[in-house]
């Protein structure tokens, strides 16, 4: 065997040890992603395991690689959901033509378009049997959104937007006001309506807004 | 039998059955006042069951007619903690010496009296096994704090105190406010005391405080 061979033999083997991970990945992802789309859309009983892997197009069997139970695939299709959100978020937050009070507009837009449109699998995770679910995705959104937060809250402290001494507590505070949607019962528009309001009210006179014509 | 007489062993009976269940009454609640006591005092891990039984003075079987283990009476413990906040805020929303302003500064200070006087216990709940029964607790007191957080902020709005177009939502932020103490780290005073400041300066701005010394 030449030097070249061997050469050749390892970096097959690790091309397709890295081509069969992707394959692996391709369809446990192809797996959430259908779970995601027929909860979204049909309703979390509606969805059978075996409904799940015809859409994902793979075999029963290969569901069971990835995950136990249908309650397994739901985890995931929830962290899915978290993860789309702080891409969003963090999307917003980088966005350099935006002000402070614009970026946490359009956190609170994208964040309400996102809670109507997932409704179900987030009210799914209010139920009692998957409070230790709720609780590690809500504890690990938040621990993410923390940080950006409190830079979007110093950004608007420096442009002269807000006006508070406890920039960093004060985005816990915004922070912890968006949890409080979790109440909400988003069937009824007007409430939630009513809610958004309330929410700008106090945010904006929390973080010490002024001399902007949304605040009236 | 006289008439006389039935009346004499039904009211025995029926006073037997009351009392029995008072006994009974008396010495679950003895498990758990003890249990309160240890665990506050020596710490969640270091209190066994036979410990718990010896403070409370019953045997060690009594123990288990009410629980089926020292998890079980640190729920019980829980439940009770919450009780006494709840009858604690209660009682200052009664208060119909204070205003709206000082009913809130007054639970302000309680909740942080507790905090720090049963926080192993309180922290113990926030172990990912606790979920379920943190997420259950949490959701009691909120529950039962909101009518009376909105009682207070619409007695501020009239005593002219507060200023807020939506009190039954702003209450429900003063309540998301105080739950996001949860995140500190209780040991470290300075971040405390530092976070209570900032609690109080959004909640002022927010409720609409006006022309109040407090407020700078």
């Amino acid at each position: 065997m030449t030097k070249d061979t061997i050469w050749y033999i390892l970096m097959t083997d690790s091309h397709s040890l890295i081509m069969a991970r992707v394959r692996e990945g391709n369809k446990k992802e192809e797996l959430v992603k259908a779970a995601k789309y027929l909860f979204m859309t049909e309703g979390i009983n509606q969805v059978s395991i075996s409904k799940i892997v015809n859409k994902a197009g793979v075999a029963q069997g290969t569901f069971y690689l990835y995950f136990d139970s249908k309650d397994e695939i739901l985890d995931a299709v929830a962290e899915n959901i978290s993860q789309d959100i702080l891409r969003n978020v963090q999307h917003i937050a980088e966005d350099d033509v935006l002000n402070a009070f614009e970026k946490l507009g359009n956190i609170k837009k994208m964040f309400f378009d996102f809670l109507l449109s997932t409704d179900e699998v987030i009210l799914h995770f209010h139920g009692e049997e998957h409070a230790k679910a709720h609780d590690r995705l809500a504890e690990a959104i938040n621990r993410q959104l923390l940080p950006v937060f409190k830079d979007i809250v110093w950004q608007g402290n420096q442009e002269g937007i807000f006006n508070t001494d406890y920039p960093d507590e004060a985005a816990e505070f915004v922070l912890a006001i968006s949890g409080a949607s979790h109440s909400l019962n988003i069937e009824d528009k007007k409430a939630v309506k009513r809610w958004v309001s309330a929410a700008d009210d106090f945010l904006i006179k929390g973080l010490g807004v002024k001399e902007l014509d949304t605040r009236h």
